[in-house]
């Protein structure tokens, strides 16, 4: 891949100032046309140690309208986080739609160094790839523009590159016993280079390799990638996503078909498990402190499942310091801008905490599904996304519940009769509710393949039969605890 | 203080349950007209160990609508926490208008445990006391209803329900050898407790004393006295804030009618300076790293008058990794449900970083004050809420470099129409740029009673003659490396 640079490109001074006044306005020009666009772009600087990455960082803060451009540089991670998944520390910072993203040495770093020490196995590095191509394919999907660089540079220039940092006082600091020892290992890094630009060049992000010898080859040719990307996609009548069309499941329905509804259990018996079990829970949670774990607990199901009374068995085991409630209504526009996905990386636990979410991202194959707020190849799609997002949970060691929670169309319409009649619920509902009705068999056929395509074996739905409360409480107690115990 | 409450109020079973029902649908109906009236809530809850400060979130959280409610308890300040200025961990979760927010723990806890265990002195207790209550006449004043409770229980009653935590599996690990030791402490616990108390009784954020012995009478009155404080903001037509009439200042505007701005430098004699001092910026923002100090710099000044170019002198010498560049342009639906400050907490740089501001929250006394975005009352507060804030910066370690770069009227409108001839630079120019000049005057006493009132001796602005570019430039980086290293 990267003998593909040409190398020994350079521009003169006077090519430099003779091109540049044209690019900055027409770079000037696009990125104004961006902001109406509806889409983000997200540049990724990478690249060999003092290939000048920092430098184009510089070059392009100046030429673009800094308003609009955010930039983010990542070293090491902080502890706050290394105590999220991954690739939270990403996530906080991608740009939202209409602006610029510049990220350097954001999540190719890590595999990178790791598979040089020799602390990734050849076949650890391919699944990190295709973790990243994933990443990189949901955010594409979601209107993100990628303009990848990587800067190349040879041994010698490497070499010359970091004595002639040494010997400026005001960059001597950038040169570390690191970079000597990196340089040294340099072929490793170009073979591994190569490995990891081979296996993420894909067709939603492609890489671009950039000599980088020169500095003003260098900082031209990146703001003209980024121009050209910019300007093929503004002019690009965007071709309505094709929904990707889905193996089909063989009767989903019955799922739900299949629960006994009538399963209940009496006030004593339920009271007492309750008591039993959220004793357990707390203790669980405390172990879950200790061992630095988090936990998600997902609440779906259709309005007046009771899906509140339920949370509110578990907070009350909880100390009100070890959990949050995230209940998810309307996104604000700083959500609305961003992945869909993105609200939710918002409000993941740290390490030691569990976090409750009220409804969640399956409101994109639900609600959003039905109500047409997604187009059909935006829902396709979320299917992958989300189990490509809980493996993901899952992979950092977060410890995942889901919960369906179902009730028959008739204990529903009760409920909302029940909840008009007192004044402490009717606040619960609302004529849309009842609008929704109307669309049951659409909600419950979203519900089912929903069901059908989010339960891997590692994330399965817990489906809980819940036209008798005191029933659904009890199960749902149960399975968190069991579940809880099961990872600890 | 504590004395006042009513000891032994107790609540029966039954006067409980027939209170119930009227109070949660007073609750919810008040909550519901809260979310269109424009301010938040803050119920803070404080009070002796075991007082049942966490059975009672729980309780508002089930009587309330969980979906436009949000909690948080703090315990001890994570890492990234305490790389921040103190109240950051705060203001990061306070609730936006329309939403109640219910903070256990906060931040009365520090004060209380630290002064008891006598690593605060009696002084110093009461600066932090006045410190709070400019923090909560701050957000009092931003429409903020405060409802703040400290919950009381007797010494025999803290035992007995330490004894009776203790006695239960499921809440046994509530009580540490911390708390009995507390319990010993009890005295002083109250003595300290009803210091705090009385210095923090204010009438934008006054207490209230809750017998918090029967959990029935503790959770009901809770409520009740969050539904007392809503209903009355919620029925008042809130009296627009009276402008406070500050000190008139004698002829503010000789402050820059005092610069020469014919200050020039030649080309070599700047570029050999700006080089010098970039090198020394390098390296004492390395030594900000190493010490763990942050730095913010806070650019403000006319339009042209060179503040990006200045910026830009400043970021090339830095390290990407080091800094974060924040333009502020008008803010998103999130910020505008916030304080005005909230959106810079946000942006606050952790520990060993630095942000730069381009505009800032001077914008309240500026822009926002001559465009009529904020009304009198509150641009002539906000003087003394960002020095408040700026020494709240300062106290937590924060180096503060402000400053304002000052064109003449004639050079701006030279600049200004070499923009529009410039293709790379047009983008910066627009029909509102022509339109401000008319209210230059404005502009010009609105900048001068803002140099006058927000310059104490320990944040004052560097004013910066900025007619030329090279001269205003090379007097940045000269400041900033001074200050940087007298502060180092």
């Amino acid at each position: 891949m990267l003998e593909v640079a040409q190398p020994g490109q350079t521009l003169s001074k006077e090519q430099y100032e003779s091109q540049l006044p044209a690019l900055r306005a027409a770079l000037l020009d696009a990125q104004s046309r961006l902001r109406a666009a509806g889409f983000s772009v997200v540049v990724l600087l990478n690249g060999a140690d003092a290939s000048g990455k920092s430098e184009t960082v510089n070059a392009l803060h100046e030429w673009l309208d800094a308003r609009f451009l955010v930039s983010q540089s990542y070293t090491e991670p902080s502890e706050e986080e290394r105590a999220h998944p991954a690739n939270w520390r990403y996530w906080m910072w991608l740009p939202p739609a209409g602006r610029i993203g510049v990220f350097s040495g954001a999540w190719y770093t890590e595999p990178l160094l790791e598979r040089v020490r020799g602390t990734l196995s050849e076949a650890e590095l391919t699944e990190r790839c295709t973790r990243i191509n994933a990443f990189e394919r949901t955010l594409a999907d979601g209107g993100t523009l990628f303009v990848k660089l990587w800067f190349h540079i040879g041994k010698k220039a490497q070499r010359a590159r970091l004595k002639e940092l040494e010997s400026r006082k005001v960059t001597r600091y950038r040169v570390t016993k690191q970079d000597w020892k990196n340089h040294e290992r340099y072929g490793a890094f170009a073979k591994v280079s190569e490995q990891l630009i081979g296996q993420t060049n894909t067709s939603p992000a492609p890489w671009h390799i950039v000599d980088a010898e020169d500095a003003r080859y260098r900082n031209i040719t990146a703001a003209r990638l980024l121009l050209e990307a910019l300007e093929a996609r503004l002019s690009q009548r965007r071709a309505p996503h094709q929904a990707q069309r889905l193996p089909a499941i063989a009767d989903p329905a019955t799922v739900l078909d299949g629960l006994d509804l009538t399963l209940s259990l009496d006030k004593p018996a339920s009271e007492a498990a309750v008591l039993q079990l959220q004793s357990r829970l707390n203790r669980l949670t405390r172990r879950l402190q200790k061992h630095h774990k988090s936990a998600i607990l997902v609440f779906e199901g259709p309005d007046a499942a009771g899906k509140g009374g339920a949370i509110r068995r578990i907070t009350w085991a909880l100390d009100a310091r070890s959990y949050r409630l995230i209940p998810i209504s309307a996104p604000t526009d700083e959500e609305r801008a961003h992945h869909y996905l993105w609200r939710f990386w918002r409000y993941l636990p740290r390490q030691g905490r569990l976090t409750i979410f009220d409804r969640s991202w399956y409101g994109r194959v639900l609600v959003e599904r039905v109500e047409g707020f997604a187009s059909e190849a935006d829902w396709q799609r979320a299917y992958q996304e989300i189990n490509e997002f809980e493996h993901e949970l899952q992979q950092s060691g977060v410890i995942l519940l889901k919960f369906w929670l179902h009730i028959s169309a008739d204990e529903q319409l009760r409920r909302f009769e029940e909840r008009r009649r007192n004044p402490a619920k009717r606040y619960k509902i609302t004529a849309e509710d009842y609008r929704n009705r109307e669309q049951a068999n659409q909600y419950e056929a979203a519900a089912a393949e929903m069901l059908a395509r989010c339960s891997p074996p590692e994330a399965p739905f817990t489906l809980v039969e819940a036209n008798d409360k005191r029933f659904a409480r009890v199960k749902v107690l149960q399975a968190v605890c069991d579940r809880l115990e099961d990872a600890l």
